[in-house]
């Protein structure tokens, strides 16, 4: 395919922006790549996997005449890293990022980044419990959302700006879709934050608790705490970064969550059988809602190799 | 190879007892097998599937001559199974279980059985969020573990009859431990009850809050959502049994969960950013060493097809 913008630079090059690099690459939807990286060890590794054109340690010379820069580090370095390639901005450019987090996000990038920049903060839906430049794969983003979070703004160039980079998602397989920031960041805080906290907190949960071994904890790991595990070994840095910046609708959602635990909790003390059915049964069918849906086609033997009893 | 036993009774076909009649009659280690199970529709899947030589609504019919009957029904209906079959048992027969539950269960089929039978209650760490007898297949133990609670008892022909039931797993794929029931109950607790509790608790959560339709929960529920919404999917049946039944241990650890739960939250409210980054680099830790035990083996994938940012 013809490229849709004729340099990219990615700043950061962990699992998503090594991701984002090789599927860019593979569709041939990017002419030039760049890659400001600040690890002088990855930038090393990044240069044996060639991923890039250019491998840099200064995000101002890798930004320098990239009509697309894509901020790929964690929430709360997002300002830092638009300060340090601020120098660089080619006039006109589209500044895109891809936190899990968008309002503290749109914030960080606006007051970082000179005038006369299209900010669209986005977020690819996709990931791995893995990091680091050799974690990420070309096919990350087939069939998985991004949400991208524009400015209300309605003038002519930002829209157009917005298409460009919604044309770029599609190339490299996602599907895109246009939420408000502060929504995204209460959807995300229940279909994402919410579960990776309970996650790392069971696990540590497990692993404080007398009586019962560490090793004998993932030795029977396969009733349904092994998937817990593989939630809680995501990257510490970014889900603390996280946590801090989508504050609010983390602690908004937890408090239900706990307040529904209780009356759960109380259940199973009073022996109330009829009420954990019905909320067990509730569930299942939002799961058939979600199969229906068509979310669990990558995963032909999903329940065979798993799950548990 | 040989026959283990001559003739097995299974009580009750749905995920589990069907797959051990699967995985049996596959591994050549049973001469006969009867099935008994009481809803005349899964009878009528069973005959076309031809899973057994005897299916029967009667389960003192499907007993007779049994050198094993494996108990295969929820926690709460062991009782009534094993008095419904009581009238048939061989003596000297090995009565077995695959409940979730050992303690309770124990106590139920002790109640039940007449004596002169060999009472061994187990508990395969297996399965998927599947039910009945469409949902079972042959592989469903290979390199799981078998968890067996026999009596304290050491006189020769009990241990004998351990040692045969062991053998019986062992044929089907699975790797079998021994175990005190109570410890087996804590273990599950943490490993398995509290998981599900919290999954069946997080999409009930995540129904109810408004602002957030449930279509778009669906939507972005690659996040990290989805694999509680697999978890929750499991029987409804067999998992209110497990909670009414092993009541003590889960309260137990869901207070300690929950507890810890309280102290994240805190950490998020004051930003104490160290604290969080300390539990996340734990936790990816205890992952890391599940995946060095390889337990993982089976998921060559794993990471690839789920997961999140």
């Amino acid at each position: 395919m013809t490229a849709i913008y004729a340099k990219m630079a990615v700043i950061g090059c962990g699992l998503i922006g090594s991701s984002i690099v090789r599927a860019a690459r593979q569709a041939g939807c990017v002419g030039e790549i760049a890659i400001a990286e600040t690890s002088a060890q990855a930038r090393s590794r990044i240069v044996e996997l060639q991923l890039a054109d250019v491998v840099t340690g200064d995000a101002a010379e890798a930004v320098r005449d990239a009509d697309l820069v894509v901020f790929a580090v964690p929430v709360l370095s997002m300002g830092a890293a638009a300060a340090a390639a601020a120098p660089g901005f080619k006039p006109g450019a589209t500044v895109t990022d891809v936190g899990s987090v968008k309002g503290a996000v749109a914030e960080a990038l606006t007051a970082a980044c000179p005038d006369g920049l299209f900010i669209i903060p986005g977020h690819p839906i996709a990931g791995t419990e893995q990091s680091g430049p050799d974690a990420g794969f070309a096919e990350l983003f087939q069939n998985r959302w991004t949400i991208l979070t524009p400015d209300p703004r309605t003038d002519e160039p930002y829209r157009a700006a917005v298409a460009r980079l919604t044309d770029f998602w599609t190339a490299i397989g996602a599907r895109v879709e246009e939420m408000d920031a502060r929504h995204h960041d209460l959807v995300l805080a229940i279909t994402s934050h919410l579960p990776h906290l309970i996650a790392y907190n069971i696990v540590g949960t497990a692993a404080d608790l007398e009586g019962v071994a560490e090793a004998e904890v993932m030795k029977y790991s396969a009733g349904g705490f092994r998937d817990f595990t593989r939630i809680a070994a995501s990257d510490p840095t970014m889900w603390r970064d996280v946590f801090l910046t989508n504050k609010d609708a983390v602690l908004e959602v937890l408090g239900r969550f706990t307040e529904d635990l209780q009356a759960l909790s109380r259940a199973i003390r009073w022996g109330e059988g009829d009420k954990l059915f019905e909320l067990f049964s509730r569930t299942r069918e939002i799961r058939r809602g979600i199969v229906a849906m068509g979310q669990e086609s990558a995963e032909p033997n999903f329940g065979r190799d798993r799950g548990k009893h």
